[in-house]
């Protein structure tokens, strides 16, 4: 699947940007109430470093994850889909053809 | 100050051993209760990266500063002591020129 030369109208970008600052929003969101809840029921130093260990692997995750390259936001989308910060409907207003290859990443 | 070839008596082992464990106990109970506080104020991303580089912070040192190897105990001592983790009283029992030391080194 050759995605990395597709085009984006103007229309396009602009549904993916809403699209892609939606989910992040939801994810950062739910990142910032298990924080806070996994650190409420810190008691001890195991809990502290299980908390740091979360929070390091979710940094080096969530600095991947949201790369917003029109190369690349095909895969993003699709990911996000797939781990349900985002709605497919969410979505509309992308060419078909975009829509098809999200909709078939999501299923790999 | 040469304080690597030192020797420590039994009863000096216990009351090392008795301080060591004193000041550990201090030092993570006071970070436990910091990282529940700090956690609880965490309401956006930049407040869950500044605590995970708190905690980054923190592992470091405290893998580094808990060294039971008597011949960096004095030095370990004198830093807990000016940390304020461990009290010179609580110290009492080891030889004179022990003491000395680490009184000594908590000046520099």
């Amino acid at each position: 699947m050759q995605v990395s030369d597709i085009e984006w109208s103007k229309v396009e970008e602009k549904v993916a940007q809403t699209a892609f600052e939606k989910a992040y929003e939801r994810e950062i969101s739910t990142l910032v109430q298990e924080v806070r809840e996994q650190a409420s029921t810190v008691s001890e130093l195991n809990d502290v470093w299980q908390l740091h260990n979360f929070l390091s692997a979710r940094r080096h995750e969530i600095d991947g994850k949201y790369d917003y390259r029109y190369s690349v936001l095909i895969f993003v989308f699709a990911r996000l889909v797939k781990e349900g910060w985002l709605h497919l409907n969410e979505l509309d207003g992308l060419a078909t053809d975009k829509l098809t290859k999200i909709v078939a990443l999501t299923r790999m």
